[in-house]
């Protein structure tokens, strides 16, 4: 298997996904490569006195980067040699199994979607991320590739990330939420009421209906599927609050007794661990022809490790295999 | 001043509601009455006991209650008798300065917006609600009322959210963010393009352009725009992930330090206690013709206390007068 890294994106580039490829080595069987793109010259720079590198990292040499603030289109268009483009060129012409980035995301999507296109059936792509609560993970998709999502999207979003679910934490027959302000059926806008019909028609799925922001953190649901602006605000939100709480949490414990800090430190670095972002590895996009992992701009090099196994893994689990059949059954079952 | 309470809302009604009215004693002066809307019978009941309540509660008596998840505009004309119709009829007709509840929000809504009407210029009411947060009190706005959001509400929401961060909190010039999902212009929904355009061209607000999610904990701003879906994910949202943390916070620093349980908790209290919403004391309802306080369905009576103190206040700051002193304004600037 050969899994491409962009060297190039992310708030720590190149110096974490290079720390991180190299890392990665440990998981990797003795025909895998790593593909890690961006500028050759720099590239040897970093990777210069780690011995045995060259028996499983191949350079690709992509001289230009897409900022991280460019406006994704054009950024591609004037840019075809940056590794982003390089990147999306690989997979789409099958040198490569998987790719991962934690460079622009808006880019990397629209690289995935121009060149690598869509799975067969699929209208439109989403990125799924696991949020890991305290009753197990739950997937939350879309959260920022569609911001013009339709009933249809999100209901392949809840067939998709179930399949993901299921492929990578190995959870059978997830139950699918859609996110809403109430549970009961007159609850909520156009875009809801009208995807809860459609999912409800569908029992290939296993949907309870709408949940609430709050439900994520109840063990009420594995699955949870909402537009991409509306998933995205989740996603920042989230992170925002945990750090305000986290802060908060531990000014008050040095306050009202500073002679416990360092036990209170090490209690609340321990949770922090268990919803760091960098410890569950970068986000999917579902419903391209590949597969394409999207880390966090701040990503670590355990970030981009833990991002190469969940390509690796998708890989192995055939996901798009399943995903197109799952798609095919459903269409097939509205002609029935 | 006349504040009414609705003694039938809330999930721990009437019991909260009385003991907040009760406790709500101290802050009143010699003039003002609190006006306890619900059954005779049964609040003479909750009431007995307590000496003196005469002398600043009155009963109204309404004997039917909106259910917490009845349809909004059929339970309220179905029960013309319910705490809610009677509550937004008395405001109606000027026999209360202002009015709080912890029942049904969107029948809350739809009872205001039937029986108090808009005040002059307003498109829409929006529900703002204060964040307490390590940089300070934030306002978030709508975060309910209003799902169908078009640029000119989401503007008037920056314009009476302002006044409310002055009314309340003393703060003036607060800085406006928008609700996105990037700071650059070109990210985000139609709903959100749309807007910052609108925006920008207000001087009188203070808008610093998109602000995620994350910004909201980070100091940023002190009011956040957005449509009441969006509002409203993130309000439940927050409430459950802080859940989950507290909780997970606690079993790992009693896993971990099992002797110093006593001393965790007091400070996972405090900390709670700073990010409770029943410390902040429900949220306004921005934009009728009236003072509405509406609070959480779970409030405590500490809920209830404090939302007669913002419910007073606002009275006292003549709020609203100044958010039609300031629409008439801009509508002014439009015409010059």
């Amino acid at each position: 298997m050969r899994v491409a890294v962009d060297a190039m994106g992310g708030d720590y580039a190149p110096a974490e996904p290079v720390k991180g490829v190299l890392a990665a080595k440990e998981q990797l069987g003795k025909d895998d490569k790593i593909v890690l793109i961006g500028d050759e010259a720099i590239l040897r720079q970093h990777l210069s006195g780690h011995e045995g590198w060259e028996s499983f990292i191949e350079i690709e040499h992509a001289p230009d980067v897409v900022g991280m603030d460019e406006a994704p289109v054009e950024a591609l268009r004037q840019k075809p040699n940056s590794s982003l483009a390089r990147m999306a060129e690989l997979a789409a012409t099958g040198k490569v199994d998987a790719i991962v980035s934690a460079g622009n995301t808006g880019a990397c999507v629209a690289a995935c979607q121009m060149r690598l296109r869509r799975l067969h059936g699929v209208h439109r792509p989403g990125i799924a991320i696991i949020i890991p609560t305290f009753h197990g993970p739950v997937v939350l998709c879309d959260v920022g590739a569609n911001v013009n999502c339709r009933p249809q999207h999100l209901h392949q979003y809840a067939i998709m990330s179930s399949e993901y679910l299921r492929c990578i934490c190995g959870k059978d027959h997830a139950r699918v939420g859609l996110l809403s302000i109430g549970e009961e059926d007159a609850k909520g806008n156009t875009l809801v009421k009208e995807t809860r019909e459609l999912m409800k028609g569908d029992t290939s799925i296993r949907f309870i209906g709408n949940v609430e922001g709050r439900d994520i953190f109840r063990g009420t649901c594995d699955v949870v599927v909402c537009e991409g602006f509306v998933g995205n605000v989740c996603l920042k939100l989230m992170e925002g609050l945990a750090e305000g709480l986290f802060k908060s949490m531990f000014q008050e414990m040095a306050r009202t007794r500073p002679d416990l800090t360092a036990e209170f430190q090490s209690a609340i670095k321990s949770v922090k661990e268990r919803f760091d972002f960098n410890e569950y590895g970068g986000a999917p996009l579902l419903g391209v022809n590949g597969i394409c992992i999207i880390c966090h701009g701040a990503s670590s090099h355990r970030a981009i490790v833990n991002a190469i196994r969940v390509a690796r893994e998708s890989v192995n689990a055939k996901i798009n295999d399943r995903i197109i059949d799952r798609i095919q059954q459903w269409q097939g079952s509205l002609h029935a």
